[in-house]
Formats: C-alpha cells, structure tokens, sequence
C-alpha cells in the first residue's frame, strides 16, 4: 500500500464527463489499495472567464482581490470531484487550500509557501477518505487567501507531497510524459522513462511547459518521486527522480526551445569597471530578467556586450536602456527578435567532454549560425534565428541517437496551471 | 455619520453592469458621509448553476460538499464588487463568511450562527475601507465551510448589523419595500412607510417574500434597525423597527397569502389521551412541519381532526399517517390541495376587538367558504380554496381600507436569498 499524489490540471477536469473520468481513474487506484490524495486545477476555462469578469470592471484589479476571485476556481473543482467520487460510492472530502494547511508569505498573485500543516489532510487519510485539496492557493498568517502564482497547482501537489511524506507524486496532465523533445516539432521524438530532477529543471527552465521548474525545484529539494503522465490514457508515464538509470551511450536526455527570447546588443561602452553592473543593476531593478550574457573583445578602450532578455520584455529592456544614455555614453543599441534559443540537456555530459562542440558542428553542418552560446554543468543553449528551429532540433535530435520508430502521442488543449 | 449594513440579493448584482451600478449606489452613500458594510448574495442564476452540474455528478451530493461548492458562488461576487469599487477609485476589501467571523454550527446546508467575530471587519472600518462580505457563509470551530440555508443572506446582514452595531440594515431587492399585499394580486396595493418587527415576522411566515422569518427574528431580538428598499431605484422603501408609528384607524398592516398548503383530515380515531402527541410526534420526527390544526367534536368517542402542512410535504405526511394505522387505528384519511391560506397581520388587532369576526364576514359576504382559522395576538389565517385568493384579498384590503391610489412598483426577477 502506498501514499499518492494525483494532480489533475485544468484540462483534465474540464468538464462534466472529465471530472467523471478523474474520479473513476482515483476509485480505481483506491482499488489496487493505495490511499491517494488529489489535488485539483480549475476546471478548463474558468480562470479565464473570472479574469474577464474582472477586467470588465476594473482593468487593473488589486492583486489581493484578485486571489479572492481566482481561488474560488480550485475550490469548485475539489467540491465537484469529491460530488463525483460520492456519487460513485467512495468516501472523499474536499479541501481549499488554506483548509490543507497551506501558509504562505503575503505576495497576492505569486506568494510563496512558508509552511504546510496538514493535520487535517492526514486525519482524513486515517477515516480512510480520498482527500481532494485545491491547488494553486493558501493563506496568511493573518487568514488572507492567496495564491501561488505559475505553476502553482503543480508545486501544491508537490509540496504537499512533501509534507505528508507520500511515495510517489504523480502529475496528469494532456501528454504521456516527458519527451527527447517536443513531439509536435520533431515526430520521431521519444519518451523519457526516467529523468534526474536536475535534467527535467534545465528542461523546464528552458522552455519545456510541461513541469513548472518551480515544482521541480520542491521535487529535487524535498527528494520527492515524480510521475508525469497522461490523464487520457494509461500510458507510463515519466518518472523524474534523483538519479535516473543512465541508459548506454545516452549523454543528452532531452532538447529544449524556447521562442520567448530577444537579443540586445549594446556598442561601443567605455571599457570601465563598473558598467555591467551599472547596465544589469538597472535592469534588475525594474524587473527585466536577464538570461545569456556575452561580452565580445576590446577595441580602443570600448567594448561591445550582448544579453538575452524574455521577447515580452524587449520593449521594455531597450526603454530602460535608453534611459541610462546619459550616465553611460554608448555609441549605439541594437535589438534582435526573431530568434530562438535550443538547448540540449543531459547529465551525462559532466563525464563526456565534447557535447559542446559536437553541437556547434551539428548546427554548423546545417549552415546555420549561433548567435551565442550558454552552457552549464549538464546543459548546451544556442540562440539561432528561428526560422531554423525545426531544421536544427530534427538535426540534434538524430546527431544524439534519440529518434525512435514510435509516434509520439500529443494530447488536447495545454494545461495552464 | 452613520455605519450602514448594505445587502444586496442576487438579482442585484445578477451581471456586470448591474456590478457597476451596485458599486456607483454604494460610493454615493459613501460620498453622503457614512461608513459602509456590504453583504452580496451570488451572483444571478450562479447558485442555480452549480447546483446543476453537482447534480450530473450526483443525484444526492454530500451537504458538506455542497457547502464547499455553493460558498463559491458568494465569494465570486464579493471580489467583483470589491474590484468594481477599487475601478471607481474607492478603498475596499472582500471577505469570506469565516474571514469576516461567522462562526457557525456544524449544520451543513442550514448552519445557525453560532457567534461573530468581527475582528477583520471593524478593523477594516477604521481604515475606512468599504467591507463586503460574503453573504450565506460561516465556517464551525474546525474549520468546516457551512451554509446558513434559506433567507442565509439576508440574516448574514442584520446579524452582522448587530455584531458591528450599525445603525441600519438596508436590505435592497427587486421590490420598492413591504407592500400591505402581494401588488401583483391586488393594483391597489400600498407601500408601507414603516412596519414593527412583529407584523413583519408574522408577514414573513405567512409567505411574503421579501424577507425571510429568519432575519426578522434576529433583527427584532438585536433590535437592528431594518430598511426594505429596492436596488433600481431611489424610492423611498419600508422602516421595520420596533415600535412603528401607527397611522390612524389603521389596525391591518398588510395582507399575505401562502399557496403551498394542503390540508389533511384524519376521521374516526378514539378520543384517547396521547392520540395527537402520537400522530404530530411521528410527523416531527419525519420532518413534516405542521401548521393549523383542528379538532372538532367527539361522537360516540370518535373524533375527526385536520391540519395543514406543506403542499410540498403532503405526499410524505400522508405516508407517514398510514403507516400508524396498525397502532392507531382511523376510519379514514382525506386530504385537500388546491388550497390557499390568507391572513390579515396588524399590530393594532390587540387593540381592537373583532377584526376575525370582520374578517370572516368580509369572506362570507363574497360566498367563500372558510375551511380553517387560526389567530394569534396580531393575525387571523382563514384557509380558502386557492380559486377564490385574489377575490378574498381584494375584498379584505379595500375592507381594511388599505387601498392606495397610486400604481406599485413590481421589480424583476426575484432574490434567491
């Protein structure tokens, strides 16, 4: 007998016959005689009609108010999963978030969670009922409802993983797991049947939707076993884990795009200490995240330096810039936006020199250029001009043997939460 | 200045714009000097459709799940009206039932309020913030989510208006005010200026809508100030207090009607002693509320004994008296349904003498036969074939000269709560 996890995103309890399917997949897992614990999205696109509702009242609501709004999303999806599951003749009780034991910080739309106290949970497992906690939310100290942002549902089946010491987490959601890289661009694409949590963190950080990395980061931190999988099939899934068994020959697990990404280039700066944290200071603080940095050579005491920014926030990164013109003399700032950046990941590589390289050839081959280059301990990213995306993933994606004969199966509409 | 309780039913605020116009009523009484707490019901036909979609789940869903889900419904509209107020520039915050302090009992479906706790709510007062609160809602000592049943919203406002000490309660609906009889029945129907509790309570229970019992009570034991008034428009609505002012030769305040009754007769039991504690014990125990009851004369130590319950409820009741016919033995059972119940309410009937005896000459004058009486200090209730109501009701209120010249005001769909 085991203690699970089950997560259901939105789209998995879409509608009426969805939450039926879900409360069925639960008995039957009950049935093979483990004890489970579910935690619930909002059903398809509630969130988005309470944004609109709002919104047509008011085009900026206060985060506070907000949250108000949004929870009540989870909250009528654990009370109807729970509806279901008695109309099927098990025992359930659902809870809201602040109900489970959830206590967060006070940041209203993306708050942090403090401290879990799941008394209530466990009390309900010991009565032996199925119990049905809302994600996405908790509470202050001081009883305000909040809610924990992107990826916030994820990171409360984790969390709460976590905090009741559960065997397994498993999160279901529109695809079969995690994949060599995304089925919709390379159709060869294989799925994963274990990944390290710090693997799927890369992965998720550059680009793959399908784990938040901030539920990832609970995983590896709280060493909390990961089963991601299909909600509309039975499938395996992928297991992400501490050390994923190193199949023969593999050095890169996955590959990863991410298409939200800008280049600027600032030229001709004074060579002088202090300027690039003048520049990523300034940024920093009007909340510009800066990825890939470059910094070319020195020509007549000026120097040339390039930096990624999200594509959303080019705009904004080039008006901040411009407003440091005065205190920082620069001869000229230039942008690119048609650009995607490709990442190949795989903790092999700590122990096989040369991934880098054979990357560089494999993308050269194709007479493609890299714009620049970013590694880590166990991941390679490329920013190539994006009209060359599927060219290059197909290309290094057979380069490191992950093609396989299967088809890979692509679900229904995106989980967003 | 002066601390208003505002409630709000769900025809109210039923849509965006009738969001907005909420909002822009509640500002003006902010703008006129006083400090506000607002109780909204959900929003529109809400309630009604979640209600629905727990039924495709489940034919007969769990009451504290039911709680979990419906409690939704009150939230959604507080966020809205709070984001609405913030959009026209005005400080406001949103609680829940249990974040505002109603501390209930564990009755899901029909909690009773325990105690309030306003703690949230005046410290928000004196930030001179708008406070509104959730309608409906409380949560017992362990945290549970609970629903305060019919007439939830409105008792949420005058308990609250006592726990707070405010000096009024408005209650705004989809009427003008109290009216002396159903305006849709009878064209001269008059708006009362005032009304005590008393009569209010009486008109309540006797089927007058426009508030429940279960308010009124609270409001007379807390002596809360009760104003009825309509949310689309500025007129004028009806004062329930304590002691109304009373107008001259007035002693019927107003008329009411109940159609969801039926009467049923039991003939031919022994005139033994317990006989009708054994009959209306069984009825209690079964749930069936019974009202009017009749005995009528001993033959040959048999009697005959009527009473009224719910017309809903008489398929149960008659169920539950024949399955007595083995300890109790009757000749014959009988049960009439195309009934109505009318009655005259009036505080000045202890004054004046007589007013049944008018009553019943006012209905015998128009040839309809009176099946039942009963009186209080302050009614009479005759019970009449339903086909007569609207001759009987004309004939008693231009009788009790309640007659009016002008044209009522009849408002749009009705408030669920």
């Amino acid at each position: 007998m085991s203690l699970y996890v089950m997560k259901f995103g939105g789209s998995s309890v879409g509608d009426i016959e969805r939450m039926k399917r879900v409360a069925g997949r639960i008995a039957a897992k009950q049935d093979e005689g483990h004890r489970c614990v579910v935690v619930v999205s909002a059903m398809g696109d509630t969130t988005d009609e309470l944004i609109d509702q709002a919104k047509q009242l008011n085009g900026q609501p206060p985060a506070r108010e907000m949250d108000m709004l949004m929870t009540t999303g989870e909250q009528i999806s654990v009370a109807l999963l729970s509806i279901a599951l008695h109309g099927i003749g098990r025992s359930a009780v659902s809870y809201t978030g602040w109900q489970a034991g959830f206590r967060t910080d006070e940041t209203h739309g993306r708050a942090r969670i403090n401290e879990i106290v799941p008394r209530r949970v466990l009390e309900s497992l010991e009565r032996e009922q199925i119990v049905i906690v809302a994600g996405f939310q908790g509470m202050t100290l001081d009883g305000e409802i909040t809610t924990l942002g992107r990826g916030g549902s994820d990171t409360t089946a984790v969390a709460l993983a976590a905090a009741i010491k559960a065997d397994v987490c498993e999160i279901y959601t529109d695809v079969d797991g995690i994949y060599s890289t995304d089925p919709r661009i390379v159709k060869t694409a294989r799925k994963l049947k274990e990944i390290s949590y710090d693997e799927m963190l890369e992965l998720a950080n550059l680009g793959a939707a399908v784990l938040h990395p901030r539920a990832v980061e609970y995983a590896k931190r709280y060493q909390v076993k990961l089963v991601v999988r299909s909600s509309f099939n039975h499938n395996e899934g992928t297991v992400v884990k501490e050390e994923a068994s190193m199949e023969q020959g593999v050095v890169v697990s996955g590959i990863a795009y991410d298409k939200n990404v800008a280049r600027i280039s600032i030229l001709g700066v004074p060579d002088e200490p202090g300027v690039l944290a003048q520049v990523f200071g300034k940024l920093a603080e009007e909340g510009v995240d800066v990825d890939i940095i470059v910094q070319s050579g020195v020509q007549n005491e000026k120097a040339d330096f390039s930096f990624t920014v999200a594509l959303s926030e080019l705009a904004h990164a080039k008006e901040v810039i411009e407003g440091l013109h005065s205190a920082l003399p620069y001869r000229e700032v230039t942008s690119e936006d048609n650009l995607v950046k490709v990442s190949i990941v795989g903790a092999g590589m700590v122990s096989h020199p040369g991934v880098a390289a054979q990357m560089f050839e494999v993308i050269s081959k194709e007479g493609v250029s890299i714009k620049m280059v970013s590694t880590s301990e166990i991941k390679v990213s490329c920013v190539i001009e994006s009209s060359n995306l599927q060219k290059i993933i197909q290309a290094l994606h057979t380069a490191y043997n992950l093609d396989t004969e299967e088809q890979a199966f692509v679900g229904g509409p995106k989980d967003r939460r």
